[in-house]
């Protein structure tokens, strides 16, 4: 068994953590915002598998006060990754700490290596309809499972770690890395921007004919990148199974949406910039992406203002 | 001197009608809903040249109580041209008449043509900042000057119009058919678009790094898709040149942009579906410009649920 760090107590780190903490492992929450009530009223997590509610979690305000951990979820928004993570991270890890990045995008890992050379580092790719709705009070709607991609991990460590976090009750499948990424980012980069270009929602999207191909478009285009890239396991079909997949979704609202909504942050940087440059790279262009991730720049904008 | 009909008393068919009229023409205008008030007051046009009323016009509010006249002057939206416009030609012209489609996009004269096969087209493509600000009120802010493309006209009938209206005061210039649509579509097909998918305004777009850029590889796939099929005196500096024009313009809402603010239809087929089909004939792309006619579909259903 780990000990486990969980930065960020939202929608992801508050259900994850929270799964770990109730199945007895040891598990410290880093909460900004939501740290004296945390404190007082400990987590409650409603969730599709049964309900539960921790009195007590071991919860700091800051990262400074906290033991290191053998395993650091990050829950976090990405764009916290170049301004607030760093020093997050630093006193809570030792030589063998894996962190383990629960974010959406391309580039995330590569960014935080090169501040943290040393640093073992898995992607986690949770498939999971969840939300915070209030603090310490996490919604877990349905799905779950989490896919975790080995980026510079020792592979006994990571397997261990997908171990024991199976032990735990959690759905964890293993993933080549840049699979695991690209594969999310297939369903992340049309579905997140289109719903606030369009303030719409997945439902919407596909009923209307023309963004349902629209959206297809853009799947293609991020396995075209993905496969240009060198991740052979993606191809056309994986378009139509997510197609499918989401039309017998309920009506969503993507994470950037709700960001969007609630006038926070959009994560463009991560789920569309890297990922387009990433392909540029290699020569392979993502045009109805590129133009998603200018409309976006230009809302973000406004919104900032 | 020829007798003149305008077909649609808005900002484009009561500023040049009421030009011609003004510089002693016969001009024949045909206005469903503003009829009436104009038989009572006329026409008033206020302009940067200078303002003039026309106490009386010749107005008419059902096609078929017109004759013959031997010029008509299309200013409808054509978003009308398929239900409306056919009905209100047949009765007005002559075998020698003269249809100056004065409309933004791609392909009008195409299928005005199937439907009738004799009729002699001009397209007309209008340089104008002008708004009918209420029934029989057009305010003329700048610009003014109109590019006719000719079409299926004889060419002395062409040319003779041409001095017609130059000689009535009017700055016309005589440009190939193919290159007076694209060129136009240069600056149509990015402006009206990106205004309504970002409910914003011209300087807004180019203010920004990333929708000026955007705004620009558009105006490229114009460029790209006119020289495919076969206009060649388009080349990259045009994009560079609108874009120029357009930051020296007073910020600017593009005719799609008023129509989408005041709940009328907007004109995606000519302005989007048709360029973008015509160049997919030739093998010619247009992913940018695809995806914001999917966009602009989409905003449309939603207005007219």
């Amino acid at each position: 068994m780990f000990s486990y760090s969980v930065v960020g107590m939202g929608a992801i780190g508050g259900y994850y953590g929270g799964c770990l903490a109730h199945a007895g492992r040891t598990v410290r929450f880093l909460s900004h915002s939501d740290y004296q009530h945390v404190l007082q009223h400990g987590l409650q997590v409603d969730s599709c598998n049964g309900n539960f509610v921790l009195p007590h979690i071991d919860a700091y305000s800051h990262a400074a006060d906290m033991p290191e951990s053998d395993v650091v979820i990050v829950g976090l928004k990405s764009v916290k990754n170049h301004d607030v993570l760093p020093d997050l991270l630093r006193p809570i890890i030792h030589d063998d700490t894996v962190v383990i990045l629960i974010q959406n995008g391309i580039g995330l890992e590569d960014d935080l290596q090169e501040l943290f050379p040393g640093l073992k580092i898995i992607a986690g790719l949770a498939f999971i309809c969840s939300a915070k709705v209030s603090p310490g009070h996490i919604n877990h709607q349905c799905y779950g499972s989490i896919n975790l991609g080995n980026y510079s991990c020792p592979d006994d460590r990571y397997h261990a770690i997908v171990q024991d976090l199976q032990d735990a009750g959690l759905q964890v499948g293993e993933v080549p890395y840049l699979e695991a990424r690209w594969k999310k980012a297939v369903w992340n980069m049309p579905f997140n921007g289109m719903t606030v270009a369009l303030n719409t929602s997945t439902d919407k999207l596909l009923k209307n004919p023309a963004t349902r191909q629209l959206i297809y478009d853009q799947m293609m285009e991020v396995i075209g990148a993905a496969r240009a890239l060198g991740v052979e396991a993606l191809d056309n079909t994986f378009a139509d199974k997510m197609i499918q997949m989401t039309d017998e979704m309920v009506p969503y609202s993507p994470s950037m949406k709700l960001d969007f909504d609630f006038h926070r942050p959009m994560e463009i940087e991560y789920l569309y910039s890297r990922p387009i440059a990433e392909a540029k790279k290699v020569g392979f262009e993502m045009p109805k992406l590129a133009m998603l991730e200018a409309e976006l720049k230009f809302i973000e904008a406004r919104e900032r203002r």
